[in-house]
């Protein structure tokens, strides 16, 4: 048998760390790709590292550049609010000033430069569009035209071996998520979803990411470890 | 009038030099974009700093990423040996070595990024296919692609202010380019078309990009003030 490779997005967040899992419960041989881009919180990076050592990612790359363009997001100017306290209506409308320009077209072009370095045809991202807050490039219609992308601007695409993008989570809630990854065994304490945790990592309880993750938590009935 | 706002992705060499001469010429408001990606000839990066001075850029970005995968492609492994002295018939045959896999997504992506955050509509790229050396990402469906992927991947792409991808010299042959570049003043001793220059910045004359560069000043019949 051939080993089949891919390449794994890993924030450091739950929602990636799951889709690590299930890329390596698959069979993949899995490799882990973060990328620091600036945001706020980088404690994401040493959370990753940690999650791909322990979900059995073949190997961990992290890649660095600066996407901070002044007032472009809150994610990554820290002279922007980033909003708190919204309610799940708030959440579900419009995209918030958390949206990073093109950030995932960046983090997929990065990991389609790997994943074609390393001979791998296929490329896990863990991106949802249930429970997620609104952004454009979480959407199926963006990954179809992704792979669309992948296929015609790679030596790989025109030789015939279409890179495949996988979004597992896509169609999953929140606590579907949750229940996913304890069913994998991932370490729930070691992931980060905050948006602006204090510098020793505890979330804040309040950004959209938190209280997503919450309700999540809430919703399959488990206790969030990384509570506390 | 309001200004137009556009970004260009300048590498320092003849193509991209010769595009940013372009957009400004048009009236955009001009912010050129370096992408150090750890390819072998860096100088290019002091180049098209000194060409978004001279040229007219608004502002310039340099953004540094390591790209460098090993074995992936001999302008960032030095391990590997770039082509050299190939006919004219081997250069238009096949993907060469200098192939960087997915390099034209990320600059797209990065320019892209930016060009969301600058609230610019238009991001410029200097790929030609003809006189090319056969990537896949130098194509116009690649590019027709990409502009797909920017429409549905963004907030101004949702909110219907797609960005429009501009590739003024597609179509051009590497001759009218220098000529364009000429009728344009650009200063052409500034730009850097080798894939592995002297530390001194003098071409080597015999890769890819020597050589079509050279057949492009000598079927406009100029001298090239790079040489010498």
């Amino acid at each position: 048998m051939i080993c089949r490779r891919a390449v794994v997005l890993l924030s450091g967040g739950l929602d990636s760390a799951t889709t690590l899992a299930m890329a390596v419960r698959e069979g993949f041989e899995a490799h882990a790709l973060t990328v620091a881009y600036g945001q706020r919180h980088a404690l994401e990076v040493e959370r990753a590292a940690c999650l791909a050592g322990t979900l059995g990612a073949a190997s961990h790359r992290v890649i660095e550049l600066d996407l901070r363009f002044p007032g472009a997001s809150s994610l990554t100017d820290p002279t922007l609010e980033i909003p708190r306290s919204r309610t799940d209506r708030e959440i579900a409308t419009g995209i918030p000033s958390t949206y990073v320009p093109a950030r995932n077209t960046v983090l997929l072009s990065l990991g389609l430069s790997w994943a074609e370095s390393l001979g791998a045809g296929d490329l896990f991202i863990g991106v949802t569009s249930i429970d997620s807050s609104g952004y454009p490039d979480c959407r199926p219609e963006f990954l179809e035209a992704f792979e669309r992308l992948a296929y015609v601007g790679t030596r790989a695409g025109t030789e015939g071996h279409a890179l495949r993008i996988h979004a597992p989570l896509i169609d999953l809630s929140k606590a579907d998520i949750v229940r996913k990854a304890l069913e994998l065994g991932v370490d729930l304490s070691v992931t980060l979803s905050c948006y602006a945790p204090s510098t020793d990592g505890a979330p804040c309880g309040e950004c959209d990411a938190c209280r997503l993750r919450e309700r999540g938590f809430r919703d399959a009935g488990f206790e969030d470890p990384a509570r506390g």
